[in-house]
């Protein structure tokens, strides 16, 4: 690596993110499930079942913001790395380190919040932890939420199964979640409200795989924007993928904010979007199944995968250009998630 | 609760610790699973295979001591969890808050040791998740371990399930790991090393088992010392424990080290000790495979269990009196795992 020290760039999700796990996570803990570098990982108990597993650390500045708070974010946030695999989310576990002196009355909010969502999400929250740090550190608190989920049978997708001909669908606006996040920690107000997307998405995700059950990949557009996951698409499943610039969502809100901070909302975290690529005879079934779901009123065909440029996304811009888009690059909106 | 802000207190795995736990974490999650307070849930998965599930979060300073590191800890941590249900680790999924400006090498180093970690103790790390928080944060880094194993046919083992008449064993001398995090922190140095004695004890939790398969009880003494979780099992159990000071082993240059600072080696938390609750019938057998195998060479049989005190420990001093043992109570040495 260029620099021998982390910055906050390798936790932003995009580029320096990537060549963190390639350098130093991948060659160290090597084995064939850690390789597939999917949302969760896919493991197989006893030649039968199969499970989802997987895990994530949130370090959201403020704690609390428009439309969710961390404990939400991290239960839907393992929930939704579950269900990008197919899985059924059943059973999370929570490790919280918390800083001292952090109001007992926080805590307690983060708490219920979590219990609502994963009420709400249709799973148990079976194990925990906690940590105490000393004042000063911790930021109020951190929470990593691990789950675990049931794959259907039948289910398979995978970030490396997208292929040429495949549909790129998104079911919702993106840029809500960073932005709202964004514009509360800096006390900056919109005209209009602007809440975080953050939801469970395996209902919506159920209803797409009932309707196009050959769909070959689902990620969450998290952070580094719904660009860096078309890029970790394109380059797991060796493709190229189109997207037009005209058909891409973005909440109206988000979009001012962005235009207003200069900055790109194909890069900014949504916690309830996904991508979705369905061979072309199901994408008709699969647009009318997720139109029909709350989570996916708004959903849109953004492009197809092609066979080249394998590894890349071109944008067609909305005057005909094409451009190729890369990952996140540094650091655009840091501790949103 | 007294306070309403977290205390250091709350996160040293005592009184405080419990009480965190009975007042906010389970009122809100309230499930079955949860409410068996054991150190991994037990779930079962299409009414067949019983899976164990659990969590730790790793915050210790220095991240590098005698005898290990944050990541050999939160490997073994988490492994142990789930060998205290008779469980064999499977899979693992890690979750780190780097600090920003932390040397890569020290990221690479503390990689290198989870992953020997996990080979040693026979389990794979299939998924991962990084965060980068601002410089003076999280102290270099914390990581989060969840684990998934599988509790093989026959076995059953919880906190609840300890009777009067089981023989308690305690496979190796305490209070190694405290002393050795305590003693590199404050720069204090003794006339012989000592090392943190952390380990992977599924091995030989499954030596014990073969043994003595009507095992009630097992329970790994981390924060909290040993003191601590007999006042656990001995609560969820609603019996009595009597524990003979003079028959505990205590590491001799921890016991020198603990004299030294006025500390009580019954609080402090080992990462390779365990406590096993066994019918008297298979004491001896117990015992016999316990010394037969590396990490229970030193066995000792401590005390039994009685019908009364329900819920409490008692120990008998080296001069024969009776005193009543409480959970740990306040803060014995901060950030030790």
């Amino acid at each position: 690596m260029a620099d021998d020290r982390i910055t906050l760039a390798h936790g932003a999700g995009g580029r320096l993110t990537q060549q963190l796990i390639t350098d130093v996570f991948a060659p160290a803990f090597h084995n064939d499930v850690l390789a597939q570098l999917n949302d969760a990982a896919l493991l197989s108990l006893q030649g039968q079942a199969r499970l989802a597993f997987s895990t994530d650390a949130h370090v959201v500045q403020p704690l609390f913001f428009p439309g969710g708070d961390i404990g939400e974010l991290a239960v839907f946030g393992t929930v939704n790395d579950l269900a990008m695999m197919g899985a059924r989310p059943l059973w999370l576990a929570a490790a919280f380190v918390l800083e001292e002196g952090l109001p007992l009355n926080d805590l307690r909010h983060v708490v219920e919040s979590m219990a609502a969502a994963a009420a709400r999400a249709g799973v148990q929250l079976v194990a925990g932890d906690t940590k105490v740090v000393p004042r000063g550190q911790a930021d109020g608190m951190y929470i990593s939420v691990a789950g675990v989920g049931l794959v259907p049978e039948g289910v398979h997708v995978a970030a490396h199964a997208a292929q040429p001909g495949d549909v790129v669908l998104v079911n919702a606006p993106i840029a809500a979640h960073g932005m709202a996040v964004m514009l509360q920690r800096e006390g900056l107000r919109m005209d209009a409200d602007l809440e975080s997307d953050a939801a469970p998405l395996y209902d919506v995700v159920a209803a797409l795989l009932a309707a196009a059950p050959h769909t070959h990949t689902l990620r969450d557009a998290t952070r580094g924007g719904l660009a860096t996951v078309l890029v970790e698409i394109a380059q797991a499943a060796h493709v190229g993928v189109l997207v037009r610039e005209t058909d891409i969502p973005v909440h109206p809100v988000a979009q001012e904010a962005c235009a207003l901070l200069g900055l790109d909302p194909m890069y900014v975290a949504n916690e309830g979007v996904f991508v979705a690529f369905v061979p072309p005879e199901e994408a008709e079934s699969a647009l009318c199944a997720l139109r029909a779901h709350p989570l996916g009123r708004q959903v849109r065909a953004i492009g197809e995968v092609m066979d080249a440029p394998a590894g890349q996304v071109v944008l067609e811009t909305a005057l005909g250009a094409r451009r190729l888009l890369p990952m996140l690059s540094g650091n655009l909106l840091p501790r949103i998630c």
